[in-house]
């Protein structure tokens, strides 16, 4: 299974000229923590996440309305591709304390959102599965 | 084991006097996403959570520096205590979408916080120590 498999398909994003009051919106509409930035070709322009809004924006001082989002948005961003496994993106996520990685085409476009939540459920379920195979080897083989 | 081995035991708490920018800052330096508050007595008061920055300072337009604590903080906390599981914690957090879950005592002290990573996280290592156990049963034995 790829780490799409794992992932938020339709994951908002929003332009870098966006206001961060803008990305704000699209977030807490979206119910998620993060909000990918992408430019008009939606090739991956940076990510904005609430520890952004936390650090950057609120306890800076600034106006979420009058910030744009190329101001405080984070531009060197990992990202994961369709090759990528679950185990890659974790490993990624625990070592550099990510909780989300946009996972892009070969040319960079955005196809959807990892979150570490959803790497780990996953990751359980998985789990769950091999030892109730392990537990019933005859059954599993039927 | 308890949920409390599964916590942060030393979580950074604020009191309800204090103000949002000071709950922040206290969030920025423990890397945490939430923070407990608590009265003169570490009893329980509510939670407050970067997704409340987010929603209630930030979108909401108010001035972290000018915004007391009690007025944006969450109320009604689910709590869990010394004899909550991890499987009970993990439904909670999972179906309500928390992320975290204050551990208090039987006077509702604040003793841990359980966050919704750490959970998952030692899931993963029980059911990778379960599977290994399952794989080689005799030396699980001796």
């Amino acid at each position: 299974m790829s780490l799409l498999d794992f992932c938020d398909q339709n994951p908002p994003s929003v332009a870098p000229e966006s206001t961060v009051a803008e990305a704000i919106r699209l977030m807490l509409e979206a119910r998620v923590g993060a909000i990918t930035v992408v430019d008009a070709e939606r090739v991956v322009a940076g990510i904005f996440t609430e520890r952004d809004v936390m650090r950057r924006v609120a306890y800076a001082g600034l106006d979420p309305a009058r910030t744009p989002l190329a101001d405080v948005m984070t531009r060197a961003v990992e990202l994961a591709t369709e090759a990528t496994t679950d185990s890659e993106a974790l490993t990624v996520m625990l070592t550099r304390h990510y909780r989300h990685l946009p996972v892009v085409d070969a040319q960079g476009r955005l196809l959807g959102m990892a979150s570490i939540r959803h790497v780990l459920c996953a990751r359980v379920d998985q789990l769950l599965q091999e030892l109730a195979q392990q537990k019933a080897p005859t059954a599993a083989r039927n």
